[in-house]
Parts: C-alpha cells; sequence; structure tokens
C-alpha cells in the first residue's frame, strides 16, 4: 500500500473539489503508470498508431488499469488546455490494493475477513458516506468493479470526510470471478436485496464476510444476486420499496459489526 | 393534512428539478397563505410601507410561516423576470403539518408515538434520505425547525424518491419548547450523539420516543442536548470520529424500528 504521496494529493483536492486530477501527455501516464500511482482510467486517441500505443496498452494492462480509445475532443477536453499528445489518464485520489492486500490486512488483525464489495454504485456521494460507515465498522477492504461503477474521485474524497485514506479499496475485474474466489478461501457472501429471503437481523454475520450492495436504481445484477449465499433484505413498514443504498449498506454493515463485536 | 396538489406539483419538481417554487406578487403570495399552502418563506421588501407589508406579515403569523424582509435585488433574483412588487415567497413541495396531526396519527394507529426531529440539518439530500428511512421505518413524523435548517424543496422531493408524499412534515419554532412539551407528554427523547452515555443497541427504544440528529458538522446544539433523556452512540471502530448524518439517523431509526417489532 503504496500511499505517500495520498495526503498531500487529498488535501489538494479538498481545497479545489470536485476537481479530478489528469495527467496529459505521454511521459506523464507512462511514468504514473510504471510508479504503480492509482488510477482510474487511461485515455489513448482514437487512430493513434498501433506502434504508438502499444507500450501504453502494455502497461496499463500490466497494472490493471481501464484503457479506452476516445476522439481527440474529449482528450482536449480532459486535459483543459495541457499537451496531451492524444494520451492522458485520470488518477485517483488514493492507490488502489489488491484484494489480498484486504485479506492480509485482516489476516495480520487476526479477524475473520469483512469485507464490502459495491456492485456498480454510481452515485459518488454513496461510495464517499459508505467509505466512512466501512472506516467506522471495522471493514479490512472495499471492492468496487472497474466498469460501471463509480471510481474513486474527488467528490468520493471530500464526501468520504477523510474515510478514502483510512479503507483500502481494490478495483476489481469479473465481480463474478471476484466472489467466486472469495468463497473458495471460505468468505460467506450475502447480499442486500428487498426481496431476500432472510431479514438482516437474522442472518449470522460473525464469520469472514463479503457483503454486497448493488445499483441505487436496479440493485444488484442477477449473476451477482445468484452468487450470494445469503440474500438479505430490510424490513420496510411504509409505502416505498427501497432505501438510499448507503444508507442500505450502513444499516447492514453497522448490523455485522453489532454482532462481531457481541461476539 | 391538505395534499390534493401535492402529488402533481412533486411530479413536475422531478421533471425540472432543483428549482424551487417560487410565488411572485402580493396577490399570489396573500391567496397561497390564506389557503393553508405549504410555505417555506415569505420575502418583503426593505423599504416598504407598513401599511403594505402589515396584511402579510399578519398573514404569515397566524400561518407559522417565516417571514423576511431583504433587499429588492434579491427579490428580483428570486422571482426571474416575474412582476413581485416587493412580495414573494417560497413554497414547499407538499403541506406541512402541526405536531398534534403528528401524534393523532400514531393514537389512530395506536402505535406508541415514533418521532424524529431533525436539528438544523443543513443538507437537503440529507433531509430527502431521512425521510425515505423514516416511511421505512414507520416514524409517525418528522420535526425541522423553521430557522437554520433545509425545508421541504425540490432537491428534498427528488432526494425522498416520493418519501415526502408520505411521511408527514411539521415545522417546529422553538426546539427546546417543543421538545419539552413532548416530554410533558410522555415521549422519551433520544438524541445521537458521538460521545453519548449508552450504546445505540443497549437503549429501549420500544415505547412512545422522539429521535433527535443534530448538524452534519456540530451535532446537536448544547441546549437541544441537555435537554435529552438519553443520548446514544454509535461505536466507531476506525479513524473518523463521524458518520454521515443521514447515515448515523437511519442506524437509530432502524435499530428503533427493530425493537419495535420485536415487542
Amino acid at each position: 500500500m503504496e500511499r505517500k504521496k495520498a495526503k498531500n494529493f487529498f488535501h489538494a483536492l479538498q481545497r479545489e473539489q470536485p476537481a479530478v486530477n489528469i495527467l496529459a501527455g505521454r511521459n506523464a501516464v507512462v511514468e504514473a503508470l510504471k510508479a504503480g500511482r492509482g488510477m482510474n482510467r487511461v485515455y489513448l486517441a482514437e487512430g493513434m498508431r498501433p506502434s504508438d500505443s502499444a507500450e501504453l496498452v502494455e502497461l496499463a494492462k500490466e497494472r490493471g488499469v481501464p484503457y479506452v480509445f476516445c476522439p481527440r475532443e474529449k482528450l482536449d477536453a480532459l486535459s483543459r488546455g495541457l499537451r496531451h499528445q492524444g494520451v492522458a489518464a485520470e488518477a485517483a485520489p488514493v492507490d488502489y490494493v489488491s484484494v489480498e492486500d484486504i485479506l492480509a490486512r485482516a489476516e495480520e488483525k487476526g479477524e475473520a475477513p469483512f469485507l464490502l464489495l459495491l456492485d456498480e454504485l454510481e452515485d459518488p456521494h454513496n461510495l464517499g458516506a459508505l467509505l466512512r460507515t466501512a472506516d467506522a465498522t471495522g471493514v479490512h477492504g472495499v471492492l468496487i468493479p472497474k466498469r460501471r461503477s463509480v471510481p474513486l474521485n474527488g467528490t468520493v474524497a471530500k464526501t468520504s470526510a477523510g474515510a478514502v485514506e483510512y479503507v483500502p479499496v481494490a478495483r476489481i475485474g469479473n465481480v463474478r470471478q471476484t466472489i467466486d474466489a472469495l468463497k473458495e478461501k471460505g468468505i460467506w457472501v450475502f447480499g442486500a436485496d428487498m426481496d431476500g429471503a432472510q431479514e438482516y437481523d437474522e442472518a449470522d454475520f460473525t464469520g469472514p464476510m463479503l457483503l454486497v450492495v448493488g445499483n441505487e436504481g436496479h440493485g444488484m445484477t442477477r449473476l451477482v444476486k445468484e452468487a450470494c449465499d445469503v440474500v438479505v433484505r430490510l424490513p420496510m413498514a411504509g409505502k416505498l420499496q427501497s432505501l438510499n443504498a448507503s444508507v442500505a449498506g450502513s444499516i447492514l454493515l453497522y448490523e455485522a459489526f453489532r454482532q462481531r463485536r457481541k461476539k
């Protein structure tokens, strides 16, 4: 967990948020990738010669950073006047870790793994609030997919009230494969859904666990839901069918925390 | 609870939120006040002759709507080109009710009163999320102070995902007096604060109760905190000292709901 520069960067973000840190130009992006800096995405100009893009694509793959080819106009807009030479990247406010780092953290503490996976969460305010609750409840790390999910950015850092500095976040490729791999390690997977089979306070959250919270609108994807060992629901006494995603996730994290403390 | 037009108005807000509904001109404001329409604030031009303002001030007081004298430029900006004649008002997406209405609602249902008071909450997203949780947990009504608190507006309506239609909201003048009056009716007052004396899951939330949640930054005011029968805390295992206000409030509402269902 290489986080030396993270603190300063976070404070810079607080001053002029919700700006996102953009790296422009081939060298800046190559060096950042080589240094293993936390990056959300690499942007390459459409029509770039393969001989020009090959090294960048190779490096991005190696570091697990998503990359995309896009029109030059998009690169111009991202770079806001900086010379980009057809290459730009969006940096994260802190470095991402690996799922293995998160599991190692639980082991170091001598605790049963307590992980949170956010499946296609879109709103940075929800991610920020959930990082805050994750810090408060002793979650060892948060998993977010590389695709169709809000990454760590300036708004998330601000809304997290600093939790982004303390809660390790890993980006994952295939969500279903990650869940299956964790299940093989003996981790119990709980999904949250309003039509879950079990009420949230009747589930046993005291062992090694992963909690999955879905998208604000459509919840967990079907594939992910099917992979869960148990789907829990929050009882609802009113007219509406769902809660705010960060609220629902936080209530479940606190119920797990409550059970784990009593144990 | 006069809510005939509320539904249409809410849908209009969803289309062009976060606009706030502004009434401009003496007649529009007088008629809305007379009709008892939900209003957040009346704006009067500074330097208006007392003979011109007297009726409006009288009506606003009678209806419990806050009013303020302000520069004409502010009225111009609020009215966006509409002729205001020195008088404008901000309407709420639904009508406010009284604290008595809320208590009557609990009695009708044959339930011990379950109330939520938001003391100087500032962020409309937090108010919206809390209204959503209040609906889900069977809260009979929400109390918000007229001063230094976000009122019901378009952003709140949108963030509440419709809960603003179902959860009665009362605006109160003096918070301390309201709390004292509720205590005299046998309602137990719980405050939420990170230095509370009792852990949240050890408190007994099964009787008639009011939960008080404070401001996002400074929490409850001292006077309000002192008026609470019990101040409960959420345990925090991490580096941060607090949670998002709507998250903290929602966790407490769900704990109360959990206890009340089991009873």
